[in-house]
């Protein structure tokens, strides 16, 4: 594999990146080619792992009754939810379409297994959650591949892990990470829903960036980044 | 930003997930330019975040006192873990060049603010993880963006975090997530470290598919894609 990037090859990731959604209301009836499938389920399992554990499974679901029970779930903990926000975000919070589990044509459960490679697992000792991380960035592989391919992916995490762990017959130390809906969408919208609906608003990338310790927003020795951050440049 | 994605864009994405590495060993002193630093933390901030909370923060660190009591930090936590493991593992464990701290321009610690946009965030009320698990979701995608601008990234785990929110004065409710080497490299390993070292192997994708439910390896509603990833096609 050639090991620089073309700049066409370097616009496909950022591309991936700026127009990935978390999709809820686009997806189409139309079922997903295996073989784009496959190729998105690789690029997940190509995800960094601590120590290379590859502590993940992917459970691929399109069994109506399964996704049933597990709409069911999403239903009711929406409501229980709905109660700890006040009216008028509580209305506008229960008017979002925020899952897709029986439109999309594939449910994709990410599964945590830290028993995986037996107890020693290399980086795991000091930080035990690093297993977790793992399969977090085996997602993002996923949810970046599938934009490169048209399809739009939904994380539904309104949602009772009691349940997916019942419905999906997961073992007790089985941890499940991400209940994710795949299908071809109509559009990917141009930002994502909760930024369109004024929910809440993308943060300044100045804002999130300090400089050498906590909340140190200036430093004389990155004045150079500290100015272009600022600047707030669009790559999208 | 058109929508659908050329061949060499789509192979863009995939060459960054095949090609990315956990780099320790081959970082060279040479700067990262700021331009690219700045896609790189800008690729990480448009992250997926569950409610769209964007609850990380990224700091960047080139103090060499603070990388110096970091990299004590993971001297200790490397003895302590090599504990856990018995020999001949033991002394190959200790052979292994698992940090860059100091041998890399630039740090960035990667952090999770809980408290970001108050109390109620859409999403996070049944699951309070996907919270954390959209910061690793940026990790990702800073680690991508960095492959295909040519920098390495090293994830250093072996570490306190107790040390970190110390020397970085990270406020009690703040989670350090990631500690992060980045920099320009000799090259990027063909295979991760841990693979050639033939410490752990790569699992085939069809060992860790499962279909419907837990553990089931076979079902007739899935056989194409069973075969097919059976076949575990090379896609690097």
């Amino acid at each position: 594999m050639n090991d620089k990037f073309s700049d066409e090859e370097k616009n496909g990731l950022y591309k991936a990146i700026y127009s990935r959604r978390d999709v809820r209301s686009h997806f189409t009836s139309t079922s997903i080619d295996d073989e784009v499938l496959s190729r998105i389920l690789n690029a997940a399992h190509h995800a960094p792992s601590v120590g290379f554990s590859q502590p993940w499974n992917f459970i691929l679901i399109k069994d109506y009754e399964t996704r049933k029970k597990i709409k069911d779930s999403f239903e009711t903990e929406r409501k229980r939810s709905s109660q700890l926000v006040e009216e008028p975000r509580k209305s506008k919070y229960l008017s979002f379409k925020l899952e897709g589990i029986l439109d999309s044509p594939i449910n994709v459960c990410v599964t945590y297994d830290p028993s995986r490679f037996g107890p020693f697992v290399i980086g795991k000792s000091s930080i035990p959650e690093t297993g977790i991380y793992s399969v977090c960035c085996a997602v993002q592989n996923l949810w970046l591949a599938a934009r490169t391919e048209g399809i739009g992916v939904g994380w539904v995490s309104i949602l009772s892990n009691d349940v997916l762990k019942e419905v999906l017959e997961l073992p007790e130390h089985i941890v499940p990470v991400a209940y994710l809906c795949l299908g071809h969408v109509e559009e990917f919208a141009p930002r994502p829903d909760l930024e369109t609906a004024k929910w809440l608003s993308r943060l300044e990338l100045k804002d999130v960036v300090y400089y050498e310790k906590w909340e140190r927003k200036q430093n004389s020795n990155w004045n150079k980044i500290h100015e272009l951050i600022k600047a707030n440049l669009d790559y999208a």
